[in-house]
C-alpha cells in the first residue's frame, strides 16, 4: 500500500538505513541533508512494488564510491537528477518512478531527494536489501537484467554513459571513472519496467529502515533499552530474523583504501559475561563476515552491524576505533537475497572466502513469518 | 586537391607514419593489416581540408592506449566504426568524412580503415601532426573545440560515452576506461564542421607521410642511401625543415609502463666522426626531447625519430635495444603546431621540463618554403 513520506520520516529512515548499511554505504546523515531540503515543501509518495504498472519505467539511482571519500566531498545536489535524466534520454523513455539501488547508508536518501526534485514517486524497494561494495551486486543483476546503459555523473555535470557486455564490466569501468572523478559520483542504471521490478526487487526495504529507526527513537524518549527495541523491529519481515551476536570492546582496527574500496577488519574482545571470546569482523566498505575462533558466525549476504552499546547508534567502518564499547547485531537477509544464484554473487565465496554461506542459528527461531521455509 | 588512395599506398604511408610516430603511436604495420583488408576492393577518396564544406561534419577517429599493449592485442576490426557511429548518434548528426586524430603510428591507418568500411572519404589532416601521448594534445583542443561528446569502444563492443567539462578531463576519464579495457581501445571525438576543421587542423599530414615512405622505398630499389632520401622528403612542407641530429650506437634503454603510458629514455653514444658525444632521448609513448651535455637539442613539438642506420626504418620505443646502430632524424613541426597556445599544451614545459621550446638550428636553413616566417 502506498504511503506518504514526510520530512519527519527522514531521521528514522537515516537511522534504519545506517543499520542496513552494515558498516558501509556512506553516512546517511549526509544524504539526509539533501533529502530534507528536497522534501521540505511536499510529501513524497512511496509506492509498493505491486503498484507500479507492468509497462511503467523505474530508474534506480545511487551514489558510487568509497564512503571515506564521501565524508570529505559532500554532494552538491543536481548530480543524481542529471544521472536520472541522462539515462532517460539515452533510452528514449520517460520513467514514472525512482527506485533505490541500495537500501543501506547514504543511498537510502539519494533516491528520496531525486524523486522529490523530479516530482515523481519513489518505490519501496531496492536491489541490495542492505549495502554492498560493487554495483553488480544487485538482485536486478542476479535475476537477469542488464545494468547498462548506465550513467555516471559528478559535481561538474560531467556525464559518462556506459554500454557494457556484462554488469561486472560496468562495475569495472564505472569504478575507474568514479575514482578519477575524485572517488565519488552518482549512478543511474538498471532502468526497468514494472514487470521486471516485480520479479527482481528486494521489496519493502525503505519501510523496514523506517521501522528500525522509529523503534530506536521511540525508546530514546522512554529511557528503555534501544538495542532491545531495534532487535525487535529487526525481527520483522521482509527480513528473515535477527539476533545480537556479540557484545564487547574494540581492541584493534585496520583499514586502508585500495581500488576505490575501504578494506579492513576490526577485533572486538568480549566484555559481557555471555560473550567472553574475541570476534573479528572483516569489511570491504561493508561488513562481510563475523568470525570467532577462525570460524564464521555470520556471513554475507546476512547483515552484520556494529552498534554503539549505549545508544544503539550504528557505527560505520570509518568511525570504528579502539576502545569503543559495541554490540554486534545480525539480521538475516530476505529469501530473495539467498537463492543459489544470489549467493554466487554475494555469498562469502564471491568475496574470496573459502567457506560457503551457512544459515545462522537465528534465521528460523526468531521469525515466525518465515517458519517452514 | 583530392586524390585516391590505393592499397599500394598503404606501405609507404605506414612507413612515413612511423617516422611521424616519433617512437610511439603504435606500430603502423599492425594498423596496415586492417586498412589493407578494408581498402582492397575500392580506392579511398582523400580530400583536402579546403574541400570539406563549411557545414559538413567530420569525425576524428583513433586508437587509444599504450603501444606496448597494442603489440599483444591486435584490434579486431569493427571498433572504430562503432565509435564513429556512436558519436554520430550521440550528436544526432551524419558525418560526411573521417579524419585522423594523429598522423603518426597506427593512428595513420585507423581512419583509413574506418573510412573505407563506411564508404566515406578521409580528410588529409589530423590534430597532432605527429604522435602525442594524450588525447587533448590536439590542435582541435588548442584552438578551442570541445573533445566531448566522445566515445570509447573496445573489442567487446562496449561503448563508453563521455561528456566532460574540459578536454583534459576527457583524457583523464577515457584513459582510466582504456586501461580497464585492457590497455587499448578506439576513440571518436572532436566531431566538427568544415568551418572548424579549416581553422584548427594540421593540414596535409597524410600526404606528407606518403611522400616520406615513398622516398625511402624508391631508394631501396636503387641501392642509394635511404636516410638521405628520407631527409630530403622530410624537408618539404607542410613541415618546417629537418636534419640528422645524431648518429651512434644505443648503449642503454630504460622503459616502464605506468598510468597507461610507456615511459623511459635511451642513451646513444656517437660512433660517427661528426657525432662523438652522447645523446639522451626521453620518451612518454613518443620521443619528447633529445638532450646532449644536459642541454636540449630538439624538443616537442618538433619531431625526433630514431632510425635504423642501415635501412632508415623508424624504430619505435618498444623496439629500442642495446647495440642498435641508429640515426636520429628531427623534423620541425608545422607553424600551426608552434603558436604560443600550442606550446602551452605540448611544449617541453607541458611535459614537466624546466626549459621552454627553442627553435632548432635547421628550422629555417633547410626549408626555403618557410624562409622569412
Amino acid at each position: 500500500m502506498s504511503w506518504y513520506l514526510t520530512k519527519d520520516d527522514l531521521i528514522p529512515i537515516a537511522l534504519g538505513a545506517a543499520v542496513l548499511g552494515t558498516g558501509g554505504g556512506g553516512d546517511p546523515y549526509i544524504g539526509r541533508l539533501l533529502a530534507e531540503e528536497a522534501i521540505a515543501e511536499k510529501d513524497l509518495l512511496v509506492m509498493d512494488v505491486d503498484e507500479v504498472a507492468d509497462s511503467e519505467w523505474v530508474i534506480p539511482i545511487a551514489a558510487m564510491g568509497a564512503p571515506t571519500v564521501l565524508l570529505e566531498k559532500i554532494p552538491a545536489g543536481p548530480e543524481p537528477i542529471i544521472a536520472f535524466q541522462a539515462l532517460e534520454k539515452e533510452l528514449g523513455i520517460r520513467a514514472q518512478a525512482v527506485c533505490a539501488m541500495e537500501a543501506g547508508g547514504v543511498n537510502s536518501m539519494v533516491p528520496l531527494a531525486t524523486a522529490a526534485h523530479l516530482n515523481l514517486p519513489v518505490v519501496d524497494a531496492d536491489g541490495m536489501g542492505r549495502a554492498f561494495p560493487e554495483v553488480y551486486m544487485e538482485t536486478f543483476h542476479i535475476y537477469g537484467l542488464s545494468g547498462t546503459p548506465a550513467c555516471v555523473v559528478n559535481e561538474w555535470g560531467d556525464v559518462v554513459t556506459f554500454r557494457a557486455h556484462t554488469n561486472q564490466t560496468l562495475e569495472h569501468y564505472a569504478r575507474a571513472v568514479t575514482i578519477r572523478m575524485g572517488g565519488h559520483a552518482f549512478l543511474s542504471h538498471f532502468a526497468m519496467q514494472g514487470t521486471d521490478l516485480k520479479r527482481t526487487a528486494v521489496r519493502g526495504t525503505l519501510g523496514f529502515a523506517k521501522r528500525l529507526g522509529e523503534a530506536v527513537l521511540r525508546v530514546e524518549k522512554t529511557h528503555r533499552d534501544p538495542i532491545a527495541a531495534l532487535l525487535k523491529a529487526a525481527r520483522t519481515p521482509p527480513y528473515g530474523g535477527a539476533d545480537i551476536i556479540f557484545v564487547g570492546k574494540i581492541v584493534d582496527v585496520q583499514r586502508r583504501t585500495s581500488g576505490g574500496f575501504a578494506r579492513g577488519r576490526v577485533l572486538i574482545d568480549g566484555t559481557d559475561d555471555y560473550f567472553t571470546r574475541r570476534m573479528r569482523i572483516e569489511f570491504q566498505n561493508e561488513n562481510l563476515v563475523a568470525v570467532m575462533d577462525e570460524r564464521p558466525v555470520v556471513t554475507v549476504p546476512d547483515l552484520i552491524t556494529v552498534l554503539d552499546r549505549e545508544n544503539g547508534t550504528p557505527i560505520t567502518t570509518e568511525y570504528l576505533h579502539y576502545g569503543q564499547r559495541v554490540t554486534v547485531l545480525a539480521i538475516a537477509a530476505p529469501p530473495i537475497m539467498k537463492s543459489p544464484e544470489a549467493l554466487l554473487v554475494w555469498g562469502p565465496e564471491a568475496f574470496g572466502y573459502s567457506y560457503p554461506y551457512l544459515e545462522p542459528h537465528f534465521i528460523r527461531a526468531n521469525n515466525p513469518e518465515i517458519e517452514g521455509r
